[in-house]
């Protein structure tokens, strides 16, 4: 069965211009490129041109760039570093709808005796930002607050936010897990207030297993792997090569092509989401009056299971989402709907639609079709859904 | 330039069959595993495949694999673990020849206060197990030993130093890195003392960015990388699905060609080291007397830098080390050699050739060839060196 995927925040395709970038780095220019001799140098001189391709999306110095294997670890190594440069601070600021990568991480810390704070949402899924500023203090270590909500779209004032964290936080660093973000949102860390970034290949076209944390000049950092020399002593472990190149790839493609997603493929969003309210009644759009990613759309079906549209929509080969792939596995609704107070009677049916460059006008119109009577037979099912139907 | 590569304990070619193992997963089968939809069911069922594929390499059970990013994120993450698990416990053991990935992470361990053992050789590169015997206390958290050298490719007696950990040790885990055993010594978990075990892919023909943590069943683990459930809740991250694919394809290929590993490819090891020895004067193998890795040789001349020796092999298209390109930058000699007391004059003199399976006897009577006129060329420019040529 051919995919039609609407599943883009979960993971991507890889670029065939993206593989075929990489695809020497396996069985032909296979050297280390920590190594001395000729042939470890020629892959060193392509992951410099690669690590100058990321930098060039994020306006930042190659030298900026590290390496990771994923937007967790980079997540991760973030926080931990801030922890290890700041021994005597003990409280850290981030939000109820993080991704788990830095959620999971800060409520482990509290065990440790940590204090975090975590922001709440309103029902668009926006923050506060009065109870980020009374919040902020000078025992705050580190500030990680996502550039963009994976789940429902909903994008942060991360500059705004940035500017709080500086005023108030006597020399608290900020972090961003902006994996969502890159390629959709332009970015310029010049005149950014971002210290850490966080990006994940696969969420742009890049194979999985290749990450990097942009790590602003002068910003003190501690590696979470330690070991060899790599990456400038800030991240240990040899290079991921033919993954750092194609991450380099990716960037560049995502550069040329971020117009693109912000007017053809947000035209295709906002199509679905209009067609979708306008013809399936008690849905409602999560975010939907929030500033959102142009490629993502989260929408409840009142008195429907997510996961049973997901299996209907599966059989048409219809690839979408509950919550998150990250906490699939999990029966709980989704910790950032449960945040926004969107009611279990819209948080179960809630689905996420998340597209991509490589979606089409076609696709769009399959899932217009489709997506209403799975919606009604479902219903028809419900006790519920059938007063609805009335 | 086409390379004559004899540089693979710094890494491997990737096999053809494993490129061919992973190829579909980049552009075709992109799903993410933990999706619910068909798309990435199709994919989580070949990281199945993939799991026991590895699993079998070892003779363990599919669920003691967690797929890690690298050796270095395996060995970093054994040895944290061990000492979350017993926060009470402030001591470890290692050896002065293990790879960075454990040496600086044990060394930073010392300024946060932990106490930290590590095991002298001799001057073939052996541990002095009654030492160990007389280190291992109830305070000892985890011994972390190497299975076998990367430099001079000694292998340890694993069994009998897990013997006296499991004796001695009260409860203390052992841990072994055995990224440059793997694929060339049999192993065999139900029937060893091993706890935990890193392994690399780039090191047996799978591509760089993929490693594994063998992880006993029973054994109590927390994890690195926290964040969302994969590799249940031991290692968070999007599954770098080709990387692990990949892997599971060259698990499976290298039980195949142990055979070849330990009969051909040693006999041209072999051949290697005594035309050399034969044809150069003051020339010495570092570990010699000790159990070696079928495929690697380390050999000293005396008199001569290595790092010259190494540009002008570069010059003819051959590829070897010294020391180790997880170590290089460094200008100091190894540390492996300085452990075993290798002089100085020989430790810069030291050369790597590691074989694989790839290496052919034409490579061999090259280097044969090549190798004795370089020494005899950089001897002649030196003081000391041409007192030996007289």
């Amino acid at each position: 069965m051919r995919e039609i995927y609407f599943d883009n925040n979960a993971t991507t395709k890889v670029d065939e211009a993206v593989f075929e970038e990489m695809r020497p780095y396996f069985c032909e220019l296979y050297g280390n490129p920590s190594s001395m001799h000729f042939f470890g140098g020629q892959v060193q001189k392509k992951v410099d041109e690669a690590r100058g391709r990321v930098a060039r999306l994020l306006g930042a110095e190659p030298s900026e760039i590290v390496f990771t294997a994923c937007g967790t670890e980079s997540d991760n190594a973030a926080i931990r570093s801030a922890l290890e440069v700041f021994p005597e601070r003990r409280h850290i600021i981030t939000t109820r709808v993080e991704h788990p990568a830095v959620l999971t991480q800060c409520r482990n810390l509290v065990k440790k005796g940590y204090r975090v704070t975590e922001l709440n949402v309103d029902g668009e899924g926006r923050l506060d930002l009065n109870e980020l500023r009374s919040a902020v203090d000078e025992d705050t270590a580190i500030v990680s607050v996502m550039y963009a909500n994976n789940e429902t779209g909903v994008v942060f004032p991360i500059e705004e936010i940035g500017a709080i964290v500086k005023e108030k936080g006597k020399g608290a660093l900020f972090h961003t897990d902006a994996v969502q973000a890159v390629g959709k949102i332009p970015l310029d860390m010049p005149t950014s207030t971002i210290d850490l970034l966080s990006l994940s290949g696969h969420k742009l076209h890049a194979p999985k297993g290749i990450g990097a944390l942009y790590l602003r000049k002068g910003v003190p950092f501690r590696p979470l792997l330690v070991g060899g020399h790599q990456e400038k002593n800030r991240r240990a472990g040899t290079e991921n090569t033919a993954g750092i190149i194609a991450l380099g790839k990716a960037c560049e493609l995502a550069h040329q092509h971020m117009d693109d997603e912000n007017t053809r493929v947000k035209g295709m969003r906002d199509r679905l989401e209009k067609e979708l309210l306008a013809l399936i009644p008690a849905a409602r759009i999560n975010g939907g009056e929030a500033v959102r990613l142009p490629n993502t759309l989260s929408i409840a079906f009142e008195y429907v299971e997510g996961e049973a549209i997901l299996l209907l929509l599966s059989e048409k080969g219809i690839c979408a989402s509950s919550g998150s792939a990250c906490t699939s596995g999990s029966l709980e609704p989704s910790h950032v709907l449960r945040a926004m107070g969107v009611p279990f009677t819209c948080a179960h049916g809630s689905i996420r639609f998340s597209l991509s460059r490589f979606n089409t006008d076609h696709e769009i119109d399959t899932v217009i079709a489709e997506l209403p009577p799975i919606i009604r037979r479902l219903r028809d099912i419900s006790p519920f859904g059938r007063e609805l139907l009335k």
